[in-house]
Order: structure tokens, then sequence, then C-alpha cells
């Protein structure tokens, strides 16, 4: 049998000991988990980036995968801490509707059992005091169920939609990838012909429509299908966020 | 049984082929072992940022983890390489006191057989060509005894020490974190009431004291009980570092 | 028998999700696969980069480790995708040169079955479209000849050579490392005596001759043999590449 897998995402940063002790919390109690980082530079507190983080990455999983998420500007507040199922996976996570992009889920439940949890519980880091604990035992083969009560709601995070206005289609950007290429909120699909248009954040841009970066010329904006179905805002072999200045929430009209 | 998990910490940076190259070794010889990356941004040559790094994150692992820790200021000099069973658990680091803020060791021993390391010793990365071997050994389950004699004396790193001068409590600064949260060295078991008073590099600010970020508004100064139990200072849903202007060694008084 | 080791080696940065989207396709073919990060942060599109950080590094793995690297300026063009076994190893990469500094390739194909591909290959992300699923595939036990036709050709990417220009040698940095110590494309070994002469960017340096960096003051400017073999200029306990303004390229004379 394969020794279970639980991936990491966090808002912690690469230089923090956080991470380091809820590793240590996780294979104290079952030295078999493997342990997969999938990010600690969320933005700090940025709930609704590492919404868009989870949704690119956790449905390429294996089925039933576990997935801590400690993006948690709510520690210490009365903000439940959930274990979901959600497209497939399970996800640790404070209920901030940090998962909700993913799918409806099958099965929510509040964590409330401190059998769970280490014997002394901090105020603000429940990362290393409750969810990493909590990963542990389930990986060890604990029935969720154990784990509290079912959640009959959570917090939905709001995923901007875009606007069509006689036209013109309006979105923004979504996120900013390590390149400076612009993901916005706008489905290409939703277009009868390719663009010809493109406004960011109020001022027109020249832009070639292309299927791949290689296709434009070194330095020149072009507007293509993202890997994850998006519209994007790339410059080729450059990076379209400095040199529009845009950024997450930066308005794309495009016709 | 399970895969020997060894650990790694060092100043190296994510970018370094250097971190590459040590997993390479420890793999070489041991393809079972399981690597787990702690940190490799500990700052450049900062002993006492590792050292505290090191006393947040190693107690939680399991018993008998082995560490590997190259922050190393002194490759290529005299300085010994050393074996440490300390807390439970198992380091290799330079002789620098990087692990002395964990327990009394109960065993040192000084690396000197250079059967269990690299071929060639380059004369600036001793990470590569003897800690990892060596980690790569001890996973395969060599005696430690067999790598060198016993140690009596090592590198002590000082922590500094908070000072009551009369009334105020006086300290500093030990580490800041991803969100600029400011760790600092003085106790709040020690005080008989909440603090009122705060000084922060000479000036004073005002501040609330907290069980929790969540309690105070976004924006405000807040001083709790950090989750290692030290005096915390940081700003709700910012950054406290940026806001006074604090880092590691920064003057902090409260009465 | 020891699962598989696969390393990851991108341009994609530590903050992206599509590092931990390969990572998830990888295990989604073979959940026992165990996943090595070597770096996520090659320059944006720095195949020379890569190649230097791929030399320093994938020797040391265990004979026949599976390398997969996405530094792919070229993605979407014509550039092919290859699987290569050099030096021992096994890596997946595009054809864009990153590999040919570690010697001379055994076996080179060129990745055209596309029943070992996604069943939707994206034009900007074959990293997670082709070549994680390939690498799950391989570490499954797939003949590497069932992947495309035996490649005759591919690209190789030139190493700027050091010139001797009738006494002085005339090279360039080829890296610079975390700590700012330059990494030249001199060799040491073809000095019949230690340089007394240091020119960088064209500006003459007076420096020490070492064995290691702890032989020198802290802040004063030595030059040794690098761990690679290689000339190496270097700050004790400071920062070469900010006080010689030097980067990758920058001209070094030595007589």
């Amino acid at each position: 049998m394969t020794d279970p897998l639980i991936t990491l995402t966090t808002d912690f940063g690469d230089a923090s000991p956080y991470v380091a002790a809820m590793k240590g919390v996780i294979l104290g109690l079952n030295p078999s988990a493997r342990l997969i980082d999938l990010s600690h530079r969320i933005p700090p507190q940025d709930v609704r980036h590492a919404a868009f983080f989870l949704a690119s990455a956790v449905p390429y999983f294996p089925p039933r995968t576990l997935h801590v998420v400690v993006v948690d500007p709510g520690v210490g507040s009365e903000r439940a801490l959930l274990f979901i199922e959600v497209a497939g996976q399970r996800l640790l996570a404070p209920d901030n509707g940090c998962w909700t992009m993913l799918a409806q889920p099958t099965t929510v439940i509040r964590l409330a059992e401190p059998r769970f949890w280490r014997t002394e519980v901090s105020h603000t880091f429940h990362g290393r005091d409750i969810l990493a604990p909590v990963a542990g035992h389930l990986s060890l083969g604990i029935d969720a169920r154990q784990l509290g009560p079912e959640a009959n709601e959570w917090v939905r995070l709001e995923i901007p939609k875009p606007r069509a206005v006689r036209g013109p289609l309006s979105g923004e950007v979504l996120f900013v990838d390590s390149f400076g290429n612009l993901i916005t909120n706008l489905n290409p699909a939703e277009l009868r012909t390719p663009p010809t248009r493109l406004k960011v954040g109020g001022r027109s841009h020249r832009f070639q429509w292309v299927d791949s970066y290689a296709q434009a010329r070194p330095g020149s904006l072009v507007m293509l299908t993202s890997s994850n179905g998006l519209l994007e805002i790339a410059v080729a072999q450059g990076n379209a966020g400095r040199k529009l200045r845009a950024r997450v929430g930066t308005r794309v009209v495009i016709s």
C-alpha cells in the first residue's frame, strides 16, 4: 500500500519555522506520511489568491489526497476549522471560502474534537495545533465523522464574474503568475470571434491574438487561452504585469 | 518499517544548486531516505536565526529524526562538524552553537572519520562533502560512535536575556516572521499584570493586549503571547516590523 | 524496492500553482513516486542558468534518477520535448540544450506518443500536459523507447570558453550564488602560479588567494577554487556580486 499523501499550502513564507513545525507535528503522529509542499508563498492572508491557487492545483492529485491549507486571517476568532470532501479530494482549512471555487462539497465537517488536537492549543497557530494533528490522525485512518459534527453552512468566496455591457466584455485580473502573465476571469470560449480591442486599467493596448507565446516576437503583447482555460494577457518572453502595471483586481475590457 | 526521515535546513537560498547537490549525495547513498525541507532561507550565515528556527521546529519531529543544518560561516576553518543527540533528536551541524537553544545534549561527537565522507572534500562546501554523506550513512544504520571521538566542549550561543530594571522589563526582538510579527525574548508569564506601556527602539507606542490577532481591528498594534510562549508584537492583518521599523535586535521595553 | 525518485526543476517560482499542478499530475499517475524539489527559481526562461544548475546537482543523484526540467521559452513552438539518458541519469526537458553541459548522451528520444500525455494538451503548459504525465508513466516502468523515435540532433548550449590573451586569462561570470559568490568559467588548474591581478568588468581589484573563505578577514575580497572546481570570486562573509556590481556575463580577467 502506498504511504498516505498530505499536501501543504500556507501563507507562512518559505523562511518560516511555522511550516517546519507543522511538518514535525504531522510526522510526529504518522512518520509514514508523505508531505508535498504546494506553496508557502500565498500572499499573507489573501484568501482569494489561495482559492485560485487551489483550483489550479488540487484537482490533479490522486483521489482522496489530503490537502492542508493554512491561510487564516481569522485565527483566534470564532471562525470554524473544517474538513471538506470536494472534487474527490479531502481538505483541512479554515472556514474562509478558500476551497469553494473547486466544486460543491460532498461532506463538510466542523472540527470540534480536541482529542485529535495538540494538548495545548495556542491562540495564534491553529495550523500547528489543530490542522496538522488532525491531518496526522486522518492519515492514520480515522473516520472523518469522528472529527466533529457535519456543517450546514460555510463561507463562500465571491469570485468576480465578468460582465458583458452591450458588446465589450468587462472582467478583471484574477492572478498574476511568476512570469507576470495576467490570468483574467474572462472566458475566451464566450467570444464568437477573437477580440480586437483590449483595455487594461482604463488604457488601450495593441496586442496579437495567439495560441502560444512562441507565436509572437519577444517583447510583444499577446492575448491567448491560458492553460486553465481563461483569457490570459502576456508579453512574449517578458512581464505583462510590470509592462501594463496590472495586478489582481485590475479591470480588463475586451471587445 | 518506515523509511528514515532526514530534514534539511540551510542558508543556501531556494534558488541554490547547493541544496540540490546535497539531496543528490544523500539519496545517492540511501535512495530510501525521505528528505524534508525545513527551510533554505536562513539569512546567510546568521547562526542566531538558525538557532531560533531550529528551536521552533525540531522538537515536533518524531524521536531520532535526523536534521542536517548547514549555516556555516566558518567553513574551511578549524571549526569542527558535529553529530549531536539533543531533545530526543539527532543533528548534524557545524560547531557554531546553532543547536544549543534546544536543550542539554546527551551525546556530542566530532566528525573525524573520512571514510564516511566524499572522497574529495572541497574547502568551501562541507554540507555536500561531509554532512550529506554522513547523513546518508547514519540513515543506513551505522552507529554514530563510528563517526569520530566524543566531544567535550562546543560553542554555545548566547541568547540575549531580558533584564528587569526596577519595573520595566527590557528585552529585544529575537525573530521577525514572514507576517512581520515581532517575537521578543520577553516572557509574558513573568508579568503579574498585562503590560500597559511599550517602547520599541526607544519610541513609545499605544497597543492593545489581546489573546489573538482577531480580537483587534485590522491595522491596530497588539501584544500577545506568541505560539511559542514568548511575547509577540503584531499588527492585526498588517506588518509590525515595517510599521515600527523593528528588526532582530531592536530593543523592546514593556511595563 | 525503493519507490521511484523524480526531481523537479523549473522557472515557475515557489509561489506558482504550476509546480503544484505538475506534482498532482505525476502523483495522479503514480502515487508512489517520490518527488524531490531541486529548484523552482531558475530565472525565468534562463536556459543557461538551468544548464549550470543541472550540471551542479544532477550528477550526485542515484543512477537512473528521473529529472523533469521545465525552463521552456519555446513552449508552443515547434521545439521538441526530449527524453535523455546522460551521465547515468534520465532527464525530461525541452530541446533547448539545458542538459548538454552534463556529458554526451547515450540516448535521446523525441516525445511523440500522445497516449502518454494528458488528453487535452494546452499550448502554454507542456510541463503539466506532457512532461509530468510522461514522468509518471516512466516511473511506472514503461520503456523509454515507447515514448517516440530516437533523435539524432538537438540544441547544444554554447558554454562561453575562457580565452588566454598572451598571459592574462579572460573569462566571465557563469553563476552568482545566493551568497553573492561569483563562479567563473576560469579553471584554476590551468594556472601555473596563483593569480596576482584581477579585473572584474574592466576594474582592477586587490584580492587574496585563499583555500577557503575562513582564511580571510570578513569583508575582504578573495579568489579561490569553488566547490565545483572553477575559479570563484568571493567576499568573506559578504556579497561579492553586490560589492563588484557583477552578474552573469560580467568579464573577468586574471593574470
